[in-house]
């Protein structure tokens, strides 16, 4: 089944959404501008995409804050789906879709190193590949079976686990056998986690004694800990793993400021006593690995053994909401923003 | 050539060291007694070794202050090596080295359990099967083998470098062709590292800005980090790793106490950034692997490429002060006491 693609008008103006400041904290409204550019032809190795989908992710907050990254008054470097409209990159055809560094606007001359995945022939909705099927989703599938595979009688302890990584991770672990506990922060997540992202359980990290908790979740400690958070959860979690157990450090979402430098436990203790293994994981350095990803997650989507929950909503003056919101936390999903019709 | 082999009275009499109280903080000679017990017998499946050096070790401050190791009133649990004189194990021969769990007393019956290693035929020195091809050297071999293996143009970093696993740790790495930088605490231990040790440069942890030493000394960051110390040293030595960086944890002196549990840096976001892998190690769970890393060090100690410095003392009452020694830091080197004449 191939998925239907849209048609579009001869380029004219780009709209763009510019980075006019650096943010403070979180990013808000008030550290971008939109402004129109001519649309930009491309260069020999070089193709013309049209944007479809833009996705706003946490990790925007740090391109956005590193001038080393990003200039004042650049696009916003930003993850998207588009589709192929002119190139003079002969292994890039018209009509082909991509997944990668994008920016939020309306067009971007891009060659193959922008991108994270390109797709001729998809085979899935294309708002998927930049959610399950993009860098949320492969995040979960390359860590879980390059760094620690989850397997029959193992357990795997998952933080923000309903969110876009987690909810992928939840269900990879499930399927593979192991027992699967999530932390999250509200009932209604917990009840998507159980529901329909395969956790055995999950709890919310904000009620009670967590330590309390997770011994009576897994008295026999935690073989696996795929951290989104980091902070005390982390601490808690840590001092709840079983010997021989991997961490996977993926985000650290739970620290708003790295400036000062904020304290916590030392856990260099637990690290040898428990003889645990604590790998970070920055999804960019895997992108040899994204084809396989989502080759097999697609067989798992179009089987309908993956559950996911992106929400799009239409137009360009959607995606600075969409990324207040996830720093605000209070997105319901993986929202993206269309912008293929104006 | 074989090692010559000591021989012995018939015993009689078993003089033991036994643990007398809970250290509070590090061992004192007030926490031990000397006590005399008639010498014990092997039933089926046990032998009979007479102790002829006993090691003072790191490790026994956790022993002796745990109540699931050691009962007050029991001998020290302890390394040593000794010689089996009566055996009813068909495995174990009378005559054989054995290094292992054989307690601060003349004569212990044990089982093969009790064995980090078994020398039918002793190519080396009888102390050294207590240090540099003990537990102390054996940590080194292995934890660098298994986790992080050093190699050409790589670096490492090593703390307590001049210690009875950091000084195999630098010959180890050397020989491997990396580069090997120590840190220690005095001049004196910076010359051993690097007339001894193998080690390309050193520094005194204690003097100047330890973050603006290791920057100067390996501008592109350190591809291994083996600490013995943790706290302030691993804080700055994590943000002087190399991106995929592997961080061997086999210690952590520089910790007085764990009650009530110490804070430092959060450590998440570098381990996460720099895509470092962060690995306990604990000897004793890799006691499968002493014979081969044995092996291989008596061969590097026998043609002279392998430098050690054990000290041997003679008398039972000199094992207390050894590590009282250990924990004051006014130890030269590594010490064990022999006791195989009184």
């Amino acid at each position: 089944m191939a998925t239907e693609m849209p048609s579009f008008a001869t380029p004219t103006t780009n709209r763009q959404i510019v980075l006019a400041q650096r943010p403070q904290g979180t990013p808000q409204a008030g550290d971008f501008e939109q402004r129109e550019q001519p649309c930009p032809t491309p260069g020999e190795g070089a193709f013309l995409v049209r944007n479809l989908y833009l996705a706003a992710d946490p990790v925007q907050r740090g391109w956005a804050a590193n001038p080393a990254v990003m200039a004042i008054g650049a696009p916003m470097r930003a993850l998207a789906v588009g589709v192929v409209i002119e190139s003079r990159d002969a292994s890039v055809g018209e009509g082909d879709v991509v997944y990668g560094f994008l920016g939020w606007q309306d067009y971007a001359v891009v060659t193959r190193a922008d991108l994270l995945s390109h797709i001729p022939n998809p085979r899935a909705p294309l708002p998927a590949y930049a959610g399950v099927l993009g860098m949320p989703g492969v995040t979960a599938w390359i860590s879980l079976h390059d760094i620690a595979p989850p397997s029959e009688g193992k357990s795997i302890l998952v933080s923000t686990a309903a969110g876009t990584v987690g909810s992928v991770v939840g269900q990879i672990a499930r399927r593979r056998g192991a027992h699967v506990v999530g932390l999250t922060g509200s009932d209604d997540k917990i009840a998507r986690c159980v529901e329909n992202y395969g956790y055995h359980a999950a709890y919310n990290y904000k009620v009670g004694d967590l330590a309390a908790t997770l011994a009576e979740a897994r008295p026999q400690g935690f073989d696996i800990y795929f951290d989104n958070t980091g902070g005390a959860i982390l601490d808690t979690a840590i001092r709840a793993m079983a010997r021989f157990g991997r961490i996977i450090q993926c985000g650290t979402a739970a620290t708003p400021s790295w400036s000062p430098p904020p304290t916590g436990l030392r856990n260099e203790r637990e690290i040898l006593m428990r003889a645990l293994t604590w790998t970070g994981f920055v999804i960019f350095d895997h992108v040899a690995r994204f084809p396989e990803a989502i080759e097999q997650m697609t067989d798992m989507l179009l089987e309908g053994s993956l559950k996911h929950d992106e929400i799009v909503e239409p137009g360009l003056d959607r995606i600075v909401p969409a990324l207040e919101a996830l720093f605000a936390g209070t997105n319901a999903a993986k929202t993206l923003v269309y912008i293929g019709e104006d």
